[in-house]
């Protein structure tokens, strides 16, 4: 019994953390439970039920499956599904209709119809440029077109029961509408918009931290600062999630912050430029934990001028990152970038003269190697800045 | 007139070229045409419509939903579907029983244990490390649960309405079985197993074509040739496809030459040191298309070496490949890696004494660092040869 109690104390302590954490999962999931709990009153109160009858099912399955955890994602899945239910049931209702001439052969016909749509509608899904935004929408539109055309053969009220779906998807999509929207509403697109304020801010992050970590004479590394170096590791696969989220942004209508035309575009860009620049710290970052460390008075020639680029860029990419979360225009980010520069064009001159004289290549080629990734990061944060500026 | 015939011809056109290029797609399509005309024969034949009325619906549901275009990912839908629809029915007969006994407060409770457990299983659902196998699981739990919960209050019948639906699930989800495994299956693991072997052969298609691009001497730049070099960019970002494919994979039972335990998790990790491979080859790529062109005399000095051992880790590479496509041991690409490596040695002790005397370090910077790129290209080759190897 003990052991049980310790069970059911973790559990709970795990999901304190949970709410701690991640609050916003705990109140979707309440919401979810909140909209299904209204949805099915349909079958509690009798005077509702009297209208749908068995139907108010598809209300209950509407809100099941189209409740995303985001705004976009939610009203994607809603208008495919409405749409998809529409003209899935009228195609099904004309099956009906030109089956219905051909007498005896009525069930061949209706089988063959489905059989071809089915198969072409298939075919479509499967194309890549309609998965990612009507992919659901396919879907529903071959369930309705063969469920209505199958069962429609029995039941010969097809009309009706196409009517009855469309209400009771309505009015299940109203309620998720509603609930989704009104009661502290996650918006894709400020999730994305933050994502990529929030990535921008990890590469300054790492770049602050880089002219101490690589330039530092004492052999002993500091643990604790190389955890934050490794925060940018995640704005290397974030192409996916940004992906998804801009696709759910674009369903979403304008609203507070975003009341204006969103250039989401302009977003994937600055992402992707944000990504260029993160594969160049990538590599750098392989050059302070690389094994064949080169001697500290080889990386002492250039110190001053790298630490001067890599703390100028971060401030650049900080002020830039805090431009975008704010949505002003960040002017601000210019002279930083301005004097990284300098010490960009500085650095290229002096490694022009020999800066080395009686070194073995090999042991200038790392640092050397290390100099020119900072000048092309340089390059990279004056691109990011310009694509924010735009 | 004219114009709708000159569009049917084209759109005809557009089909053969389809069924040219990926015939599978093709032949999925009508597999899931052929799977819900079957099953709906339910529907036609009296004999077969008495045992399950309307119920029978649930069959077309089931091969909708559930047939996905390979193997492992219809078996995995399928499975979670299958087990959420019992444990889902069974909680909710469980609810019903237990709420029974309230009287008057039934749909109270009802509608409590409705808020409750779609609230906790929307929250499960959120987690990442379950949303990639079990998310059509839960959905199809929470679908099940509500659905017979809230009906049953009406038709007293929730048993026999659980047992219906398993069944006509159970026939649809055998219909999809039999015609996704017997008909021209699509098996993800031989997909996986495939892109592996492809991405291999990319990366070796660049590094033979590499050599000859970079040292070039004629300014006039092959286009054909460029357009084979870049085919490497797709295993950039094939790391989401190689994460879907092996997820399906692993839903897969043993089968035709994978009829032995798989290593999956050792596919992936090769999958993973190609991707490795792949970002140094990117880097490499830039040196080729670089504004900054090094004099000609500067790269001849190592044109040799580094034309060595490009062409071996080519010739091993694809060696690897061709042993991942036939499934055997191959040391064949063992001589390649080691005349690679020794061509390596050479290269880093030949740089270590001044190659260049009197050019300026701007000029060599370019060229050393294309040379230390290839000397790691050469041992991550070695490092995904041991990978083949294990």
């Amino acid at each position: 019994a003990e052991k049980i109690v310790c069970k059911v104390i973790g559990a709970a302590k795990n999901a304190k953390k949970a709410v701690k954490e991640d609050p916003r999962r705990i109140i979707h999931s309440l919401k979810v439970g909140l909209s299904i709990t209204l949805v099915s009153l349909f079958y509690y109160f009798d005077f509702l039920y009297e209208g749908f009858g068995v139907s108010a099912m598809w209300a209950v399955m509407t809100v099941v499956l189209v409740f995303e955890f985001s705004v976009g994602a939610t009203f994607g899945r809603g208008i495919n599904r409405g749409i998809a239910t529409l003209v899935g049931g009228a195609s099904a209702v004309a099956a009906h209709r030109l089956a219905s001439f051909a007498g005896d052969k009525e069930c061949i016909i209706l089988g063959l119809s489905v059989f071809f749509i089915a198969s072409i509608a298939t075919y479509i899904r499967l194309s890549p440029k309609l998965k990612a935004r009507y992919d659901y929408g396919m879907l529903i539109f071959i369930l309705t077109f063969c469920l209505i055309t199958v069962s429609g053969y029995r039941e010969d009220e097809v009309i009706e029961m196409a009517h009855k779906r469309l209400s009771t998807i309505l009015i299940g999509g109203s309620v998720t509408f509603f609930i989704c929207v009104f009661i502290c509403p996650n918006w894709a697109g400020e999730d994305f918009h933050e994502l990529i304020a929030l990535n921008i801010e990890k590469l300054g992050i790492f770049l602050e931290g880089f002219g101490h970590e690589y330039f530092q004479t004492t052999k002993e590394k500091n643990q604790e600062n190389k955890a934050s170096l490794d925060g940018y590791k995640s704005v290397l696969t974030s192409e996916l999630i940004e992906e998804t989220l801009v696709n759910f942004a674009k369903w979403e209508p304008r609203h507070g912050k975003f009341r204006y035309r969103q250039p989401w575009d302009q977003y994937v860009k600055i992402g992707s430029l944000t990504r260029e620049c993160a594969y160049r710290i990538d590599s750098l970052n392989g050059y302070i934990n690389s094994d064949m460390q080169t001697p500290v008075e080889i990386r002492a020639k250039i110190q001053e001028l790298c630490t001067k680029m890599s703390s100028e860029c971060s401030y650049a990419l900080k002020e830039l990152s805090l431009g975008i979360k704010t949505m002003r225009c960040t002017l601000s980010a210019d002279p930083h970038i301005l004097k990284a520069k300098t010490a960009a064009k500085k650095l290229k001159s002096s490694l022009n003269i020999g800066l080395w004289p009686d070194t073995d290549l090999i042991d200038i080629i790392p640092v050397a190697t290390v100099a020119s990734l900072l000048i092309e990061i340089v390059s990279c944060t004056a691109n990011i800045a310009d694509s924010v500026h735009e």
